[in-house]
């Protein structure tokens, strides 16, 4: 058995094998935790939500990040802002609820009260030398792309989040994000560590075992295959699955939808990727008969057929963009053990659950998804703390998206170890 | 944001910043939890309860502080007697509930039997080389002040509390506390640091905002207040209120009953203060209208409108006396993030329920105000613990208790450093 | 008080009191917790179970020990393996119930496939350079000793089980365990260290105080006494005691029965000892009419009256055998302060519930018996971690083999730190 408990994270950066899962301490150990939590998850662009969380002009939104509380608003002039939820008196939590709406942020303690752009505006006893220009809510980086939200928590936020809104917003804006509504959220505690949850999220070898609802509208080759092993059908099988991404890539492109696969997962600090990928039989939408869930299509879309617009963000995300409707992730770190995966389903705005959509048929295929992921999170994570484990081979054909996690997860270690 | 995690005590003390909240440290550590139980706790004076608690020869009351547990019981000379409730054969705890009544202490687990002196009576199969008068309970330093229970659990108490304990006779006196029963407890666990506990009984900034029912007895301004933000009409108020004051301390103390402030918070190791307030209203007792809970008064008293005796000692309780009833308080510390707060209402031996008192009366303030306040120090703790927490500023006008209470903390902490 | 926080587990052994109990850190401390894993629990043999919980080829038993989980199977060649179960690929937990029957090791993850032998079978998309052979389970030694089933999860096991299972041969096959069933299980956790447990199961000179159910089949005298103490009459019923113990060892072992004591408890790795002892009254079983529990005797056994063979493991076992059914307990430390007792009741495979035997009279001395050590455990370890906690004395007449069990974890300790 190799140990890992007593080797320094520098250490253990220095011995990883490319191409195997990483050692045990990275998965279990409470300091390595609370190094994820520094270096990435304090350093890089967290995705945490979208514009129509906060739909109207004081609407709040409060997202907790490890010990970090953060509160996302939408001030009186439309502007969405982020700020430590955080009084400057003695510290109290300003805002509770997950959802609410303030005309201002009063601190329920001693009843200091903010504006909506952070500023403090009342502080009573405080005396005459007390100077309320200096104890505004301290604010949070945050940008949104194309109406999905990222926020970042380190003094200086990386600054290639530009570059990635540039590549995406032609790829996102036919789905109009803007002009959606949160229809279902639901969250989920995983029992393991959160690259467990990440990892599992970056490859399909699992699906055809474990996700009988998730590979009705998924293409069975569109996720990595062992050519060595397949026999003469299923290779004729596969390459005309090829063509047919060809042709679609091409037939959409033409429409004015971008598809193409754009991969920056492991090369920069916003690391990210996304592809435009056909859906099997109806073709319409991740829905268990592949039709439609929202008979009231994105924005200014016509067209049902549209694939699914497959968005994936390091260290914390992973979107899909039909044309009725998208399905978004956004993974949180709650302990070395367990991890957070909130879901959000949007529809159109004007969609009228019940007329336009069914919940239960626009949720059921992530909803059980999800559920059989979390299981196998757990069994992963309980065989990773065993004094016998250890690191194990990925498939070169299926698992190569893990691996580009992982590699981008030890270049932001390292270098934030210096 | 400042680094706290890999700042010794020692450092944190002395870049404290007086005037403002503590460090996150303070708050959150356990190192300094430990570091707080071990200078604090197990060091000066800590109030746990009442005589009236054991009332007769016999009775036995469990309190446990951190990982001790104390047996506070009533020797058969009727003699109040405090023990650590650990078996001196392999450490067994010997009593389990928190009130019992017994002839003799025998431990469950081998029936080692002790006197209520801690005397080892009895131990079976030890053979002749056993000498019993070694294996006796281990005693724990006690003092009642009229009847207020004080234990230290260092080999050597502090000797301050015998100036305590004569400063404040006259005061407790004529409330005559050893003729009292306990009529109600509430036992509340609240989801803060202790400090964060202590800091919110010590200042009244947060009532007028928070505490309904207690706001009803209790004057506006006798906790202080911004002189530079009052119109004319509160200032003239406020100076109404300071006469009364005046005048009810110069009644009160021709009548023999000590009213004025004493304050030694910050200038010694056994830390208290004292001072009898006016009641508004009907201006007899802490209840919704303001009239006495208990028709049978304390001690000797015939006169209801006694105003309030409030006594508040470091580092751990407070205390209001009035004519009819007692209220008194233990804060307990249980973890980094989880305080008990263990409140008695106290009434004369001979009140009968239904008839002279109302339970629902008697305690509807206090039960009330400690849950506000309980759900205050829930809010403080969950974002003092965020990364973006600094401390902030105390009010000079409303907050000069706390700032008192943070003294005396940091001055303990930095003795026991030494 | 003693400080034991801050002091090596090297310079506690090396100051440790013959006769008394260890000091707090032994019972409370993580560090000496995860030593105790580390040094006993992952290099000794340990005690987890008996053939006839794994009765069919295929039928699988999944045992936890700390953070590693370990596969119990019978190979389709009638044969008991053990391995960890983990799969080679990404540390997945393979099975999850503690029991179930399976063709081959399926890992629910990736459907890696492994044979009963632990051989990978199948890895799809592994590419043609991944070789099977390197990625079978990882073995762990297992022993057979007539039926009860050790384990060790070192590389290299410790020998001295050979001479166990020799010396224990002939006491253990006339109760003929492969030849039984399991009736009964039951999983109980006790709120106290480990070793407070095992000292528990060592003496019984608190059976009288504590144990109403057990102390009707167990003589008194069974298990030591201070003969000081003794009036005459005592001391004429406790040579009594002994004269029958002898007369009952020569009859039983005349019958080819072994009887008498062994003692290994401390001068050696494998630590165990076992005797013969006579029941009360009925004088057949460990009942509460003390009659045989199950009429379908076990083996080749006609004679009800052969008193309970008790063997004790170190660390971490003890069981009774009588001529109707057998009682077997494994101690699994989960955390500083929670333990795991399984017990299981066995009786002769052919035997019918309802017919043969009654589950409650089979199981009701020990499910008491059990929950009164249970609390006592609890007792124990909540006043052990109290600051005035010191190691009190052992009794020389009654607590020899609680010493014993303390003198083997001490040098099992000092020789693991060397």
């Amino acid at each position: 058995m190799l140990d890992t408990t007593s080797v320094s994270p520098r250490a253990l950066l220095a011995r990883r094998k490319p191409g195997f899962s990483l050692e045990q301490a990275f998965y279990t150990s409470q300091e390595i935790f609370d190094l994820d939590l520094e270096a990435i998850f304090f350093r890089t662009w967290i995705y945490v939500g979208v514009e129509p969380d906060v739909p109207d002009e004081g609407d709040v939104m409060v997202v907790d990040i490890g010990r970090a509380s953060v509160l996302i608003l939408r001030d009186d002039d439309g502007e969405i802002r982020a700020f430590h939820n955080v009084c400057r008196h003695r510290g109290a939590r300003i805002v509770h609820d997950e959802k609410s709406s303030v005309g201002k942020l009063v601190c329920k303690y001693h009843a200091w009260t903010y504006d909506l752009d952070g500023k403090l505006l009342r502080a009573e006893h405080m005396g005459a030398d007390f100077d309320t220009s200096c104890h505004g809510l301290k604010p949070v980086h945050l940008k949104s792309v194309e109406g999905l939200l990222f926020i970042c928590l380190a003094d200086e936020a990386p600054a290639d989040i530009d570059d990635l809104a540039e590549k995406m917003g032609p790829y996102l804006k036919p789905h109009a994000i803007r002009d959606t509504k949160v229809a279902h959220q639901v969250d989920l505690i995983e029992l393991g560590n959160w690259k467990i949850t990440m990892e599992n999220n970056r490859e399909c070898y699992h699906c055809a075992g474990n996700h009988p609802e998730l590979t009705i509208p998924l293409f069975e080759y569109g996720f990595g295959f062992s050519p060595e092993s397949m026999d003469e059908t299923k290779a004729k099988e596969a390459h005309r699955y090829e063509c047919m991404v060809d042709d679609l890539h091409g037939e959409w492109e033409g429409s004015g939808f971008p598809s193409k696969e754009i991969d920056h997962l492991d090369d920069r600090v916003t690391g990210f990727r996304t592809q435009r990928l056909p859906i099997d039989r109806a073709g319409e939408s991740q829905t268990l008969d592949t039709k439609v869930a929202s008979t009231k299509l994105l924005g200014e879309l016509t067209e049902a057929k549209m694939g699914g617009l497959s968005f994936w963000t390091q260290p914390n995300s992973w979107h899909h963009f039909m044309s009725d409707h998208i399905v978004t992730f956004s993974v949180i770190p709650l302990s070395p053990d367990r991890t957070l995966l909130r879901t959000k389903w949007l529809v159109h705005k004007d969609a009228v659950e019940g007329v336009d959509y069914d919940l239960k048929r626009l949720t059921e295929v992530w909803i059980a998804t999800n559920d059989q992921d979390g299981t196998l999170v757990g069994y992963q994570h309980s065989g990773v703390k065993s004094p016998a484990y250890e690191p194990g081979p990925y498939s070169p054909y299926t698992e190569g998206l893990v691996e580009k996690f992982v590699n981008w997860y030890c270049l932001r270690l390292a270098d934030h170890l210096g």
